[in-house]
């Protein structure tokens, strides 16, 4: 923490845990990717004060911006040693929130805290965030590597996106024209996406303060029902919707995202009042994975679809004469339950047909 | 962890670290604090996926954007349970960050993650982004709050803002009209605003894992020469310079933030290639919370300057024919140093009148 020098205690910024000359390196390091992320309208590359993006081709532009963090799945990625996805995981669960309101994104900034984590590591969150920004059109346009010794221990980190996207104002997606009766149309998640897993890690007792060569040993086992390990399951990257919704934008009344509080919390997010939804539990399979947290961890049903996306990972209300539509563009997307009347716009899972 | 039901564990969110009904009730009372900060461009309060901002006004706007998070001044904060000061700090450094380039600050988010914090914890801490924001004329549209356990220790957390701001492509600040023989002008910081905290803390001995009782008796020592505690020192909050430099923008050829790194890397930051400063070190009285920093840690001094903002929190480049005009209107405002021909960009520190 400090140098000896002439028998006195010399103190250092470098010595306290926080090295200009290694963080000039990293800044230069990862410059050129995201540098590979820019669209026209940036005017400045990473590094100084302020990321510049000249807003253009908008009447009358909203700007729509969200941040969140990818929560507690910072632990499986620090423990696997797999730092990649959850860049894509930031990317995209914010450019999915933003989508909501019809929102295309256009630029992104990331902040990732630490005290341990190697410049390989924070090099391959980076990459991550690039590759989903790429994907999703967006430009990354700034961000912080905070060295932040004596609030994160060992191999823990935080890792946090803030998007900043655009829309007509006349052209934003409200929900207010949505009736009872429309259809609720399902795309699938690939996984847990961000959420849900201080829970799971409880259930299956990794990331908690144990031994983590016991926790990778867990996360290493492969699941016959996963076809894969359960690490390769928990870190599969969240999708992003942005190209498939953007084929049907002007079809959409509302658009809702299952981060979260699940099916439950988020479905009445984007209903005007007087209005609840029943979702049809026979519609789709419910994912293994999900079936697995259930199991292990005796989880009782409506806890699973208040926590959990249970395998929809973006929900949208559609008028009935426009599904077919909707389908013929989006051959993933599944009516998964209606609108209906309700007072206490609640989520009724229904397990007839 | 978990409730015991009929002999099984049944694992539920909230046994989990994640409570849905205590985050509900936090969202809606800091729902007003943020209320209270927006303008008419303002489309969605709190809640919401998105926040909304109608961006008009502008013929050619750039959007000017910023993130970080105030360091681990977090951890004098939660020693001493004071944390609307903190607040400010997240606002004002970011705002300050985008006055480098000449935005006016438009919309904030916030975002603070830990694991134990109290409801009225994070609001002081929401009240205080609130009354920064309101005297930015920046509107809180958003933010997150995030329950990490097993990431953050109790009593830790971090806490990260993000700011847009807008300016007129023709007017951005951006030092190329810099030349040699401007004059470097300095308005005074409040305090360490958020930068040499993991020095600081070395220094000290608080806030490094020890008794929490024998921090706050360090904190709480009044110290003659700082006519206050160590603790009052340390949270002063930083200061905002919108409303100040907003009177002599147009005279500004170049404005630098004094954040990590100092004098020594934030002014030639602001510089054009070929030209360096000269820092004039008998222009001010370095204020005595950093020799009191210096003495204890026996810090050299390039490596306060390189470490600490040495008591000046914006340093701007100004033709010498301006220096009256830009005085009369800025009172605080003194010479600093002159910017000089130099190859290696250095700042260098002039002891000489």
């Amino acid at each position: 923490m400090s140098d000896a020098r002439n028998g006195q205690t010399v103190h250092t910024y470098a010595a306290a845990g926080v090295d200009h000359d290694a963080r000039a390196r990293f800044i230069e390091r990862i410059a050129p990717i995201a540098r590979s992320t820019h669209r026209p309208e940036v005017l400045s590359g990473v590094g100084p004060f302020g990321g510049m993006f000249q807003l253009g081709g908008y009447r009358q532009p909203v700007l729509v911006s969200s941040t969140d963090s990818v929560g507690t799945k910072v632990k499986i990625a620090a423990l696997l040693d797999r730092f990649e996805g959850i860049g894509v995981d930031l990317v995209n669960q914010s450019v999915d929130d933003i989508l909501t309101s019809g929102a295309e994104p256009l630029f992104f900034l990331d902040y990732m805290a630490s005290s341990t984590l190697t410049a390989d590591q924070k090099t391959a969150m980076v990459e991550g965030v690039a590759r989903a920004c790429r994907d999703a059109g967006c430009a990354l346009i700034g961000g912080e590597t905070a060295d932040m010794p004596d609030v994160y221990a060992e191999g823990d980190l935080d890792f946090v996106g803030f998007v900043v996207g655009a829309v007509e104002r006349d052209a934003i997606i409200d929900g207010s024209a949505i009736r009872a009766g429309d259809a609720l149309l399902a795309l699938p998640s690939s996984g847990l996406h961000t959420n849900g897993y201080s829970l799971v890690r409880r259930i299956f007792g990794v990331g908690i303060g144990g031994d983590p060569a016991a926790d990778r040993a867990v996360l290493e086992r492969t699941h016959n029902d996963l076809g894969r390990t359960l690490g390769e399951a928990l870190l599969e990257p969240h999708r992003s919707y942005v190209q498939q919704v953007r084929a049907v934008q002007p079809k959409l009344k509302g658009i809702t995202h299952i981060t979260g509080g699940g099916l439950i919390d988020n479905v009445p997010r984007m209903l005007p009042d007087g209005l609840g939804a029943r979702i049809d539990r026979a519609a789709w399979t419910v994912p293994p994975l999900f079936d697995l947290i259930a199991r292990e961890g005796n989880v009782e049903e409506r806890e699973m679809f208040h926590t959990f996306n249970m395998g929809l990972g973006l929900v949208v209300a559609v008028a009935p004469e426009d599904v077919d539509a909707v389908r013929a563009e989006l051959p993933e997307a599944f009516v998964c339950g209606e609108v209906v009347a309700d007072a206490e716009q609640q989520v009724r899972l229904w397990e007839e047909r």
